[in-house]
């Protein structure tokens, strides 16, 4: 791990506060471009997930090259984005309008353009009657092999439509999660949601529902969208991490967000960085090693986490000093980007002074 | 796991809004009166690590019943506590006082009664240009085998205390933290904190150190703490966890924090619960199997985790349906708390309303 860039080299890290997630700005917009063309190519919705980054300010970026809309994962991120000014939103997840939430999707729904996720009758029945009357539609959601939510058949599908009563579904979507479990999965697990989409969307059709969107992706499948879909909803992608270049996904030159974490301690054979669980997060993929990889010391391990410790091991001749600033890729950005409550965006010219983003829908898991 | 209360089994937890963490006040309360009585059997200072719970509210009563100060991690935590008005002040941590945390470490100083964790010469120095003239005082750090920071030998430690020149070292501190490596190390990782301690303790004051501080602790070992010790630090003992239940630090009667979450979709065989990685963090400690424990429901797993997804799997007729609110222990509660913004505290009193208390120093990892 070489080719990852935080600004310049010539910048003077030492003086940063630490540990503290650096964006490349170069990095950052160039991926944000390429997905959006790619969308363009395949001529393509592209409704970034905004879980990744949880930034205003980037979500502005993707919309300024394209995006139609943004995809959130809960009713809070919603909240968050909407509050901001952004229009059209869909909550991709299996929402239960239950207790204060039938109250803040109605909120929601006065408020933008709304799409909800909806995998049971149940819930939509719940949905249909917290969300009559509004602009909100419905999107089903279809299990295309990664076992977790979504309906499996073509017939819980009209369930869940003749559930929403006169709601109006206006089509599908998937979230090909088995992506991640190996290396190269993109091409394949793409065909399977296109499949898996095309089917419901079907015999939804048939049922008499227009199915004006076809909705699949993730940062692994999203440039291999198959046909018949309409929108791809990737997130990682606009800072990719360890785990995306271990499932070749992207190439290392493609991150664009480190952590910067410093040496806070010296053992016999170990050093100590002040990154810990709370920071990198114990994320750890079974393709890969470690708890993240340092950039430029590739013959270091993370082989231990604890709240604010990482204990890092290598041949003892390469272990870095006191004090010294490392930058570490993490193995999944979504849950580091999570525990801060900022990032540090580091622009391409040295002379440029360091610009802070907030993480507005920090924490807003509910 | 059937022993938790989260308030009353009366109380109606059907309109919550979830994921959500509660906590039970009466347990809360008990654990937190049960360390105090212990340290003052065994003529301790009791200084609670405040990194678990991260509340002012609950640092209030850990005070009311008798603990010293306050533990922290960092020195942002430090900043939050000390804003709330805490006068006393430890921050537990191999601190490097560069760049930003220089200046911010002096503000502290000047606010109240500061004592630091040191362990190495080089850090030694740096704190003691920043600290000069202010009323804070050192800790050295021992290692006392958690091969994590700390110094290893009484040579080592008579280094620090020399870079620290004229800033004043006042004791040693260790955290035995391989008593979380398998069950039942409590009592003999107590020894052992003591022996290490007492050793530079020793060194040091034959150096011409005064070390009116032996400091030790960690929930295992906080009962077990050995002669010479003068002070323990224990963090978790507020809530407990699966963790602490699983290496026989408190039965499960002593769990105080639950995380409530709420099915939301099921598939043939398992459901998915809406606490994902970004609630329940995956911490999979090697002692434990899935990533928590389901309150009333011991056959059931949770399986995977996903940012806002838990797959629950077990047999099929014991699957609970949409819409059901379930208690899950977590593993382990110190990432959990650190995930969320409030806790929810639950009276015993049914009838009583329901209290919410800011996590005040949520994501303060600088």
């Amino acid at each position: 791990v070489t080719d990852v860039r935080f600004g310049s080299p010539d910048r003077d890290w030492s003086t940063l506060d630490t540990p503290a997630l650096l964006v490349d700005e170069v990095t950052l917009v160039e991926n944000i471009e390429a997905m959006a063309s790619r969308a363009r190519e395949l001529g393509l919705a592209l409704r970034p997930h905004v879980k990744t980054h949880k930034c205003v300010e980037i979500a502005r970026l993707q919309i300024a090259h394209g995006a139609e809309g943004l995809t959130v994962a809960t009713i809070g991120e919603a909240e968050v984005f909407a509050s901001a000014g952004f229009t059209d939103l869909f909550i991709a997840y299996p929402v239960r309008a239950q207790g204060a939430k039938a109250q803040r999707l109605k909120d929601l729904a006065a408020a933008v353009a709304l799409r909800v996720g909806v995998d049971s009758s149940s819930s939509a029945e719940l949905l249909a009657d917290c969300l009559r009357g509004t602009s909100a539609s419905l999107l089903i959601e279809v299990d295309s092999g990664g076992s977790r939510s979504g309906v499996r058949t073509p017939k819980e599908a009209l369930a869940v439509a003749h559930g929403a009563g006169d709601l109006p579904v206006i089509g599908v979507f998937t979230h090909g999660g088995h992506s991640y479990r190996e290396p190269g999965q993109g091409p394949a697990v793409g065909a399977e949601e296109g499949i898996a989409v095309r089917r419901v969307a079907a015999a939804l059709r048939r049922g008499g529902y227009p199915m004006s969107v076809l909705s699949t992706g993730s940062t692994p499948t999203a440039g291999h969208a198959a046909a018949g879909v309409t929108e791809i909803r990737p997130g990682t992608y606009v800072f990719n991490d360890r785990l995306q270049v271990g499932l070749g996904s992207c190439e290392i030159d493609r991150v664009a967000l480190v952590v910067a974490a410093t040496v806070v301690s010296r053992g016999v054979d170990h050093v100590v960085l002040d990154a810990g669980a709370k920071t990198l997060s114990k994320d750890l993929p079974g393709v890969l090693d470690g708890y993240g990889a340092i950039v430029g010391r590739d013959r270091l391990r993370i082989e231990r986490l604890y709240d604010h410790h990482a204990v890092v091991t290598g041949p003892v001749a390469e272990l870095p000093g006191l004090g010294e600033v490392l930058a570490v890729v993490p193995n999944h950005v979504c849950p580091v980007v999570d525990l801060d409550t900022e990032l540090v965006l580091v622009p391409a010219d040295p002379e440029a002074g360091i610009v802070r983003w907030t993480v507005d829908a920090h924490s807003r898991s509910r």
